[in-house]
């Protein structure tokens, strides 16, 4: 290979990212309960050589069961399943930091990177909304900042347990029947403000150490927990240069913190909608916008901007009076992203709803396939992006069309790998194996393993 | 078919549930971390029609690395990726109701009903010991008592979790844009000692409705639990006498309750150790014996009687004086199978140890082929189990040896299939799906779904 390669995920959202898209004549309205579906969508994207598939989730039932396919199979399960169908290609998953223990959490994602031979991602959510939180117990969602101190605590005691058995632990000895070595297998004894666990894991080191760390809020916590914790970034960037300066940001910020900024991958979100011609692209987004029922996206957004749905009107702009960002404890950055889109561009409510059913805010690159390669090799050299998030308004025929339409072309200009030169995830990505650096060298202090009985 | 049939369980521990298994010459060391040895066990399974496979967990690292594999894949992810390399035998896993969230277990074993098409089973437990609680923020764990009466409200939320959604929600009405009918999918509103839960669940309702509750303890709670709750029982039953005692119990606590005892299945642990000859079938077994480290037994055994492991002699009996077990707030039905197997037969700590090694005090069989499954039946016929639950000392040979050699002779008796007749495990065990009680009829006063913001 020659030159920099571009980091490819798939994001696999049900019938496709537009929230029409279970309403076209081919959609099955029940894949999101297939595991053959996503089978099938894992193959394409490996077949392609893409670093990863993602899967996005919330401990919670999402948005209105009516407007579009709604509940989902665990992820954790669900890449479980899929790392079976499948040989080279990552396995993503969101998982909450809030209403997971640290214990379980670090444990499935272990066991995920060993039944797929080093292909585990973790993209670290903290988890928006009330509703979620009356699942576990709270009355309400805890306030922003205490959701990221739990996070910042949750990501720290998830790296000790997965750093408590030594690469070397397992000696394997029949002869003296000696399994695994006590002393390369260590408590970690975390003692903190939202945990306390004492470990060890009750899993062996897995093959990546650590499974990718993802992370996808773009507040200002969430960008300096991306510098500290994330190996790779998704984001919604609508513009070049607010990708060009949310880019420069973090990158800036994991320098600071001592990090390689190469060792942080950024991946804005991308939307392609796919015609041979300019014009066949745009009747495509048309049609699906045709199929948007306003009353879902209303009642959708006013819960999101926090005003009562009576304030939205179809065919004018948003309210003058909003709350600002610093009043909202939920999504901070998916909530500033549609009050900057719809004034930035002065639209309707009408033509919000139409821009966030597509991609809920992500860029949408509608027309041919040498279009949007353009616009992908442009914000991959411009400092935008170290590669997208793969967001297919359609599924599986987007994901088709981009792979056999758009990727040859940067084949061709030798922005996109060919083959798998890696059998891991974090090696896709260009990133190393996380060392054990917890663990005392033999000749050191180890620590004793805690007696535990049965 | 003619007259009853036997239900068979595969019980997959490693290399085997004899300790020193993995000691043996052709025994892979890394089996219990390598999905491919779990899919091959399970598909041997498969073939011989057994009813269910099944998987024990604890959210701890459990017993002295040294002594045998230690730690494993976390059993549900492990049985989402088994539910793609099978078909038609169920899939069972241990999920503790002590550290787990009420909402995200029932999710995950919802999620894995739909991945199998109907075959998930959940072997309830309460998690006995200090060490595993302090993984979940607990300096101790509960008292005995209070953990079965979490167990119940567990049991009871995820059961409420599940019927969530009616059977029919997805209506999937692509012209008028509805996808699922918010009026069948319904809060759930439980506000309880131990947990609140809004609901409703995030996937859709599965295959078998509920998955197959089983249950493990023989404690007085644990039997009235089981009693109470479970499809089936797993229990350690050393003598025919003891066996058909501990049946005629749960199925009349069942029967007391209002449940069909016909709808509770009694499954008895047996360790088959076969051989052409008896003198062959002890051969193996004295050689596995003599496999055993002693010294890991000893402390294991000292902590499960609650002594110090001085006061155990290899040589000589049991201490005179221990605890009762209403001193014991872990696992209290293995504490007395200990002790009342120890007494009983005047058995040394050495003995024991080796008794203990094979099959942790469930019924061993050592003998030949047809002496195997003469017992089987005997015990089947007699009163004292429904099937078995199977834990061959070695794996996979010990599998294979009672696939081939002991069920041709059940099966020429008409006591065990010849292949599937149903597709889901509860199917396979005869019982009925259940239904989702708690729904409101269409006509009736259905309650509408919480909305929830993105």
């Amino acid at each position: 290979m020659t030159g920099p390669q571009l980091h490819l995920n798939l994001f696999i959202h049900d019938t496709g990212h537009h929230e029409a898209s279970w309403r076209l004549p081919g959609a099955d309205p029940l894949s999101h309960v297939d595991v053959g579906y996503f089978e099938e969508l894992a193959r394409i994207a490996e077949g392609a050589g893409f670093d990863s598939v993602f899967l996005a989730d919330s401990p919670v039932l999402w948005g209105d069961p009516g407007r579009r396919p709604s509940g989902r199979l665990e992820p954790t399960l669900l890449l479980a399943a899929l790392a079976r169908a499948t040989s080279r290609i990552g396995l993503s998953a969101t998982a909450s930091t809030s209403y997971n223990e640290p214990y379980n959490l670090a444990r499935r994602l272990a066991s995920l990177d060993h039944l797929s031979g080093g292909r585990a991602g973790w993209n670290i959510v903290t988890t928006a909304g009330d509703e979620a939180a009356r699942n576990f117990g709270l009355d309400a969602q805890p306030a922003h900042a205490e959701r990221y101190r739990r996070a910042a605590e949750f990501v720290d005691v998830s790296r000790k347990l997965w750093d408590s058995w030594a690469d070397d632990a397992i000696v394997a000895d029949k002869a003296r029947g000696v399994h695994t070595d006590p002393g390369r297998v260590f408590p970690v004894d975390h003692l903190g403000e939202h945990s306390s666990v004492a470990g060890p894991l009750n899993v062996p080191r897995s093959p990546q150490g650590h499974p990718l760390l993802v992370q996808a809020g773009s507040s200002e916590d969430g960008k300096e927990f991306a510098a500290r914790y994330a190996d790779a970034v998704f984001t919604a960037q609508p513009t070049l240069e607010e990708g060009q300066a949310f880019y420069a940001d973090v990158k800036k910020r994991a320098a600071d913190l001592g990090r390689d900024p190469e060792s942080v991958k950024i991946l804005p979100g991308i939307v392609p909608v796919l015609g041979e011609t300019e014009d066949e692209a745009r009747a495509l987004d048309a049609e699906l916008d045709r199929l948007i029922v306003p009353d879902y996206a209303v009642d959708q957004l006013a819960r999101q901007l926090r005003v009562p749905p009576e304030r939205l009107v179809l065919d004018e702009p948003l309210p003058a009076e909003l709350p600002g960002e610093d009043e909202i404890e939920g999504a901070k950055s998916r909530y500033t992203l549609i009050v900057t889109l719809a004034r930035r561009e002065n639209l309707t409510v009408r033509q919000l709803i139409g821009r966030l059913g597509g991609g809920r805010g992500h860029r949408t690159f509608t027309g041919t396939p040498l279009q949007v390669a353009d616009t992908i090799e442009h914000w991959f050299t411009s400092g935008a992006a170290d590669g997208f998030n793969v967001m297919p308004a359609v599924l599986p025929a987007g994901l088709r069309s981009f792979v056999d339409t758009v990727l040859p072309i940067l084949r061709s200009r030798g922005l996109f790998r060919t083959g798998y030169e890696t059998s891991t995830l974090r090696g896709h990505y260009g990133l190393a194996r996380p060392g054990a650096s917890a663990i005392p060298s033999r000749d050191g202090d180890a620590r004793r393993p805690r007696a535990v009985s049965p």
